[in-house]
């Protein structure tokens, strides 16, 4: 989809599946099986409709639907997530922020009110909250999202370095930045060996 | 390696496969395969020894030393991963900030003078910068990532929505916090069919 989105900016009508495995780092066999999973989209010999393609993936990704998002834990991450222009760009509506600091419940920040963390459920509710993103201390965010599943959310983007347990039905991504740079620490090591 | 340090927070002296793979949401055959990579550690029908396998693993991740970090793109994403506790606690350092914005470009923060983003190359080696982060914009993020790499950077964390095409010897970890949402949707769509 990132991809088909900067062939549109770059005013390409079509594109074909070596043009796309080039911008997506792919081979061009890969990208035609994995478009096969959503039907005969491509012209053999010609490429994929730029825009068909664009509007048919982002339908089966669910984007032409709003998605509500509450952040629970406002701190520097929490915050700046908040403000992260790319999530709106992509349909990804900010509308609730938690938080148990007595200095920040209450505030409000570009018109959203920063909750308690207490209140929990009834924000969730309240705001028909879809995808609750985690950036709250270790401690306390297994235990959040827990009361966020229990409740409706089944969407769940993880920042704490903690795996979270919960029901098969509730989808958790994970970002753990600092694993991501001990990664890149190995392969420093690695190489230097 | 976290999960050994959550242990060794809870004051275990020794643990087993099974512990493990609870903590790390795998299955402890996995355990026990991936930790023979590393040699001989355990003790059949006892465990690993808490410490001596922290230390094994964090030696083998190359977290003895003490990794610099530069930043470019110093926007929100940028300062809040600056300012990212989680990083210096695993032995990251941020040493180094770039950005081209003339209001940012000489101030100060916590210590570190905002360079410009055309110094690149300068600052890279005068702070002996090994990982590079970017939260540069889309349309500049290729270029400065080539600019590092050409001088000795060899890690590079993106999190720029783009893909970087770099030679073979620099590692890339790509965070896209976009896509994560989109997965995430994806699955919202997918259960309410």
């Amino acid at each position: 989809l990132r991809c088909l989105i900067q062939a549109q900016a770059l005013g390409m009508a079509v594109i074909n599946s070596v043009g796309i495995a080039e911008m997506a780092g792919t081979n061009a066999p890969q990208v035609r099986k994995d478009l096969s999973y959503l039907g005969e989209l491509g012209t053999r010999g010609v490429g994929y409709d730029v825009d068909a393609l664009t509007a048919h993936i982002s339908e089966r990704l669910g984007m032409g639907t709003e998605r509500r998002i509450a952040i629970a834990g406002f701190g520097r991450m929490g915050s700046a997530l908040f403000s992260y222009g790319g999530f709106a760009q992509h349909g990804f509506l900010a509308v609730a922020i938690l938080d148990s600091d007595p200095e920040k419940v209450g505030t409000t920040v570009d018109g959203v009110t920063v909750r308690h963390i207490d209140e929990l459920e009834d924000v969730l509710s309240e705001e028909n909250v879809e995808i609750l993103v985690l950036t709250t201390p270790v401690e306390v965010t297994r235990e959040i999202a827990k009361r966020a599943a229990a409740v409706h959310v089944k969407a769940i983007l993880n920042f704490a370095p903690v795996r979270l347990d919960l029901p098969a039905d509730v989808a958790v991504r994970q970002v753990d930045l600092s694993t991501e740079l001990q990664v890149l620490s190995f392969h420093l090591v690695h190489r230097a060996r």
